[in-house]
């Protein structure tokens, strides 16, 4: 196996660790379930492609009704827009000149595409330099307002601070007010379906305060995009939001298998893995070759696929296994990374095994497009 | 600044962000202060180059008198020997036959550029591996055999555990006894000076039991190598150790900054930081376009350098920063890593810049040629 594309048919043995490794039949039940979702809730799915950073997979779930794709970079957009996505909104503020110029430039590429690219802006600043940017382009950018409906990051304040934003884009041909731009990452991570369910409610009040604030200084809000794995079916539920952004379903990681899995979501099955293997064994533990350089540890640790043993921190390039029956040296453990959107960031290539971990084989190589993508 | 080399010779200013950039005069201090205390003290330096995993700087560390390089990984070793580094010492555990072959064509290749290929042990299975691997070949492998001093990863028990190993490696003519591995990674870290000269006692004493029963079997002990830049000056007077491992002491990170300083160290200066820029600010706090994809947490967040600010984690792409004057937007926040290893990892290039951050200009572009080689 010298070449990656040797691997092509081989059995999943013969896949060298550490390597992300997809089910790939585990990853199309879960497109399929998303995308029947969103069908049966009559709302848009625009997937975050931040987590996979893959033209492949964004152009899949294209292909599987979603509409288009969310990047939080510049760079990301770039990466997938040389790859033919077409689509994608950028659900981040940009406010360097230089970087609003390539935005500007992208623009224009997904017109020739025969898509739109959309950004978020949560400042007169922002968006006015935005519009100078574009002065004089035949492109138009949709612009989705952004307010904090209780994540505490970027944001303006629910209600009448969006109705400057608002006359603003107004004044500019190249700009056109998309909506409003409304998530809540931290309620993602809320453990109970009750708490989930209070800090989406909080959301849809925030949310339809800044809607009627705008409404009443004629501005109509065309979108409220948002929504992410932990609270999609509250959002899609309140009739206010028209599109979700939810991108782990996918992939599924160990933190969103650790939430109280709320009835109204489909049961999303894990669907990316680290292959590792035991590189040494002791009297009281094994040390496995995959540390948190070939998984985020931001969101905990990496669970323990199939096997009763416990994942602890060995640094860089270990994991420290413990349980009452330790895998013996040169054995495969498949580790359930944390969190998926910074573990795939890590890598260049997805395999993607079909019939299974045990005994399928690689079907295909999926190249990360915009790892590293950072500015 | 469309190509990456349209930076150099550029101001500072023109970096977009979140980048990852050198202070190469600090850094060229870090590397002469710490090649001066090794030839002071008479020990080896073999800088750990999984920390910034670039044949730029491991030929820099060499050429400022290190006798080679540590790597991890079997791939990092192929890629700066790809690039002519010719004297590496993977100072860990391979035990995959596929991996242990091209462990070999690596020893071939280090041969051939003049230098040698060294390894770590920890099992008489992977010896034997290794053994088959390089049978009926010319070259001749360093192998050192690991004993864990304390760190509770890998390695054997201190004592008499590694008299088989020896005794093995002496069968095998393609093989040659270099000594023991003895790291005591947890050390690094702890933060007074008594913890960690209690911490690297035991380590000696681990080591001289050890080195006692070799001996006593007939097999003297040609090298002791180990120490981090948490302890190395405890490692270098121990009269025990011949080479020191360190490799932080280049960049130095906020992590290792928060120890005690102990007085026998060399005093490093940070020389590795995040350009970041403020896109948005409210009332009570800043964001930066740096997130955990663009510095590792796993030994904490990044410091705000020269800003009396905190970092609060915002996630993937985000970074808040809160104090009583917050920077305004656009402005350029610069980060100091929590961990300078994982960080460099996540990052392509490293921007290296000549006259300080405020008003310094870019010199070098210096590719991390092993990132994300993790196998």
């Amino acid at each position: 196996m010298h070449l990656l594309s040797d691997l092509l048919g081989r059995p999943v043995a013969d896949i060298d660790t550490p390597a992300l490794v997809i089910d790939l039949d585990a990853m199309e039940r879960n497109l399929a379930a998303m995308a029947a979702f969103a069908a049966q809730h009559k709302v848009k799915l625009r997937p975050h492609a931040k987590m996979h950073k893959s033209a492949t997979l964004a152009r899949l779930q294209m292909a599987h009704g979603a509409v288009g794709v969310c990047v939080q970079k510049t760079s990301e957009a770039e990466a997938l827009a040389a790859l033919g996505v077409n689509n994608i909104y950028i659900s981040n503020e940009v406010v360097s000149p230089f970087k609003l110029k390539r935005v500007v430039a992208l623009a224009n590429a997904l017109d020739a595409l025969g898509g739109q690219l959309a950004i978020a802006v949560d400042s007169l600043h922002g968006l006015q330099a935005l519009a100078q940017a574009a002065r004089g382009q035949h492109t138009v950018i949709r612009v989705f307002i952004e307010i904090d409906v209780g994540h505490g990051r970027c944001g303006l304040a629910p209600g009448a601070a969006a109705v400057p934003l608002a006359q603003e884009i107004a004044r500019h041909a190249q700009l056109q007010f998309g909506g409003l731009q409304a998530y809540h990452g931290r309620a993602q991570h809320f453990r109970t379906v009750a708490e989930r369910r209070e800090g989406i409610a909080q959301v849809i009040t925030h949310v339809q305060t800044t809607r009627d604030a705008l409404q009443a200084a004629g501005h109509d809000v065309p979108l409220v995009t948002g929504a992410g794995t932990g609270t999609f079916s509250l959002e899609a539920a309140s009739g206010v939001f028209g599109e979700l952004q939810a991108g782990s379903y996918l992939f599924m990681d160990r933190d969103y298998a650790s939430n109280e899995r709320d009835p109204a979501q489909p049961r999303f099955e894990h669907a990316l893995f680290v292959k590792s293997q035991v590189m040494s064994v002791c009297a009281d533990h094994a040390v496995v070759d995959a540390g948190h350089k070939s998984h985020a540890i931001d969101s905990g640790l990496p669970a323990v696929h199939g096997l009763a043993l416990d994942y602890a921190n060995g640094g860089d390039e270990h994991g420290i296994l413990r349980g009452a029956v330790l895998p013996t040296l040169g054995a495969t453990v498949w580790l359930i990374p944390g969190h998926c959107d910074p573990t795939v960031n890590l890598h260049d290539y997805l395999l993607g095994v079909r019939g299974g971990l045990q005994s399928g084989k690689v079907e295909q190589i999926i190249r990360v497009d915009a790892r590293g993508m950072l500015t």
